[in-house]
């Protein structure tokens, strides 16, 4: 089911101040070439899954004279985000006509037999990171000029002449990114898994930090509130780039919109500029955002700059309350995100994700000591939680329950244990019961998972937690990511939110946070 | 039946003084803007011709917002050879995803409607003036860098997203020429087909004149020899540019191979190569566009420095003469051009534009009076004459005979005429014999067909030759031409020579030669 927003009459209140700080913070990115290490070959196994079925050294390909039809596959050996250029020349007779050719670029090797006609989803085809191009006069050196993310590319010959062939003397990629890998020391976690869990995680962060946080190098490109919570929080453990961090919470906080709202996300180009979409949580979480953000540099001018913004998105949810004192529930309509996913109802867990922010509110209140905000603050949340209780927690299930059919979901239980309405101790009973249980409406993202083993970790299950870290993202990398995927179904390697994986980012920010976890919590344990 | 020529142990000899000299003639570009006309729709009729079923101001496609599978057809409302800008903007919400979309350029309206994926011509389809494009960040100006031939264009939209729609705001090309339409003063006819006849024509020059002479703006883009001789004649008495004609010349006297031959065709990019291609009637007929040039500006120098160039190709086709004195028959290879069209054999053509050429040469010799090589040339011309007379005529049919077969094709008739192997009375009755006969084996090219209607007027047919001129170009501008076509058969519009007609050129150097004749012939009658 598409889900995207409209918002009628979305009128932009712009805090220049605010943008400018922004603007003087935007980084240098760094380059660093990178040249295609092999030559693949490229079909299905049995159980009709694309694999290599040869690799040769690049040179391999570089003596070939590539004629109409003639299709190749380059492996660049990792994830790549930046700026391809191939070399060109011809073999044969003078080049008489234009040479006309194909490129596709995939992150994951799937992309490479996708059929982009057989697309049929509801985000954008142009999406496909693919490419039509003439070249009239060779050698050439193709600089391409779009940012593409990948790993795989694959060049097909639509046409050359019948009195010369395309040559490819070299193919790299200009790289870029805020920061640097080699800037992050990796740690010994005693586990080989974990040790490639942790860098996987770090090698998402990195690809997705451009001029600002991005969602994924691939598709969206925008800085998604939500995902840069997770993404700050993965980088004060790994790179440690407050600037950007600082730079990304002026941006939203410089672009509200309507009521003083923040927007989910914002676009940086050709202007910045917010999105009209409103989710519930991920305006909430700014108080989060701000609040990790401290913690992590003790900037309290920033922290004053920001406060009134991140309290006024509890003000502003405050107002969506029902009579029964709970958010009201929008149903299908896309107002609140949790997570991807059909059919999961969002009110008990908007609830909670309230819940759980204004905690944030209290905290960022009494660095700066306003007396009164706490005050209202500690009221509405004992309100909160004696409402969420009353409305949503089923006794004979065991757990919250959410929206007109009572849905017992992952989701509306892990936000009520983060937003702690119960104590520790009912809190670890819960997720045990669930996972006894395992409620038929799962988790379907990384972005969800990361709350999941949160949540564990809260109820002091450590070990659990780093099983299920293993068992998760460590069967991603076992099924080929090089990079943490924006969806990660064990059971369904093509689930996607989109109608087709065609146009699903396989290194996707808010997967990145296993390197969090295990850097936070498990690093005096393990070493 | 694919025609090209590919030379074993190709090696150029280059002439770098000649090189030079061209180098320095090269032409600075005009160039002028012109904007987008009209937004057309265009459909097909029952006799399934394409045809245009409606028309608007252009402005009426700037107020549209176009969304996935949108396509609009623009008519520049005449034919331009240059850059095209699309300016570009979005309607709806902010651009979240790029936007996506097909171009097409079209020189004649058929070409908006033929389907690329149908092409099985043996050109290269990358000669289809198509692009895929995306746009990541709109408003924007898209410059195209590729220079495009076209009259109209079509744009489809392969994606925005649902947030967005692609709006049109300007379409504009920056054509370029070596000269200019408004430096030749029309001439009244005292026809207004002819009128027609001679503004096309020399329309269809101007487009062709760029760096060089170039063949076709849409295909091909080099210079061959036996099109230059048609365009450097018709611009001696349009635009009058002796620099370019000169420069042509001696780029080929500068790019000789092996044994001295001149190449059917150059390429000027992206450096000064012949191509390995060797035409028996394009390389003699240097000895024409030399002569042709040196009456046209008394440039004596140049004479002086190409003369050799242009005898050479005159003795190395006598090297190619078997043992009857007639040029060998080399059957269906590519070596001598006289007309596309399937089955014309050449060897009669042949040894007529051998005869034609060597009478240039012996002016060429007079003009600087080398006797021997005068001597020579007289004694060759005769003893061809009488060998082609021997060889080829039948007396039965009253027509020239070519090959095993003894085919009596128009090309053979015509060409045994311009060489003046038979006085001019028997040479008049010979073409009206043919008229009459109208042998199976037809011209195809309107290349041929000037050198009919130069048969015509050198047998003083000058009346029926202007009635052949307008049947012939006449009947093309009805047919929709702008600019006259490489390729010409009033009874078969999609005929091809490269099994598609997608990849002929309908702006076609060689067809601009009415120009040429109506002021070289019919000024003084008309005026």
């Amino acid at each position: 089911m598409p889900s995207y927003s409209i918002i009628e009459n979305f009128e932009v209140h712009k805090n220049n101040r605010f943008l400018e700080i922004a603007e003087a913070l935007k980084p240098e990115l760094l380059h660093k070439e990178i040249k295609a290490e092999k030559e693949i070959m490229v079909g299905k196994d049995r159980q009709m899954r694309t694999v290599i079925t040869e690799e040769h050294p690049i040179e391999n390909l570089y003596t070939k004279s590539l004629k109409r039809d003639d299709t190749v596959f380059v492996d660049f050996g990792d994830h790549a985000v930046g700026y391809v250029t191939l070399e060109l020349s011809k073999t044969g007779s003078h080049q008489d006509a234009p040479v006309y050719f194909y490129l596709k670029f995939g992150e994951r090797l799937e992309e490479m037999t996708d059929k982009t006609a057989d697309y049929d989803g509801w985000l954008s085809r142009g999406w496909i990171q693919e490419e039509y191009i003439h070249v009239d006069v060779l050698p050439a050196k193709v600089k391409l000029p779009r940012r593409y993310s990948f790993r795989y590319m694959e060049l097909r010959v639509i046409d050359t002449s019948a009195k010369f062939q395309l040559k490819i003397d070299g193919i790299s990629c200009d790289t870029v990114s805020a920061v640097d890998m080699e800037s992050v020391k990796p740690v010994d976690f005693g586990d080989s898994l974990l040790n490639q869990i942790d860098l996987v995680s770090r090698k998402t962060l990195k690809e997705c930090m451009q001029d600002v946080f991005e969602d994924g190098p691939k598709r969206d490109r925008r800085m998604w509130l939500g995902d840069l919570r997770l993404q700050a929080r993965a980088n004060y453990y790994t790179f440690k780039n407050y600037d950007l961090a600082k730079r990304c919470m002026y941006i939203f906080a410089g672009l509200l919109f309507n009521e003083g709202k923040l927007s989910a996300c914002v676009f940086t180009e050709p202007e910045m500029e917010p999105d009209d979409t409103y989710l519930l949580d991920y305006a909430l979480f700014f108080s989060s955002v701000l609040l990790d953000y401290y913690e992590a540099t003790d900037d309290l001018e920033t922290l004053r700059d920001l406060y009134d913004v991140a309290i006024d998105q509890i003000r502003i949810a405050m107002t969506q309350l029902n009579e029964k004192n709970v958010v009201e529930d929008l149903g299908d309509a896309f107002w609140c995100f949790l997570d991807w996913g059909d059919g999961l109802n969002k009110q008990a867990g908007a609830t909670a994700v309230l819940i759980y922010c204004i905690r944030y509110g209290i905290r960022l209140a009494k660095i700066l000591d306003k007396q009164e905000d706490i005050s209202w603050l500690e009221e509405k949340q004992a309100m909160l939680k004696e409402a969420a209780v009353k409305e949503f927690w089923d006794e004979e299930l065991g757990m919250f329950v959410s929206g007109p059919d009572r849905q017992a979901s992952w989701a509306t239980q892990i936000w009520m244990i983060l937003a702690r309405v119960f104590d520790k101790e009912t809190n670890c009973k819960l997720i045990h019961h669930v996972m006894e249980v395992n409620p038929r409406i799962r988790m379907v993202t990384p972005y969800m998972y990361h709350h999941y083993i949160d949540a564990l970790i809260r109820c002091d299950e450590k070990e659990l937690a780093l099983e299920e870290m293993k068992r998760y993202w460590g069967e991603m990398i076992r099924d080929g990511a090089d990079t943490f995927w924006e969806l990660y179904n064990p059971y369904n390697r093509e689930e996607s939110p989109y109608g087709s994986s065609m146009v699903n980012s396989y290194c996707h920010a808010w997967s990145c946070t296993p390197t969090y976890f295990l850097r936070k919590f498990y690093m005096d344990n393990e070493k």
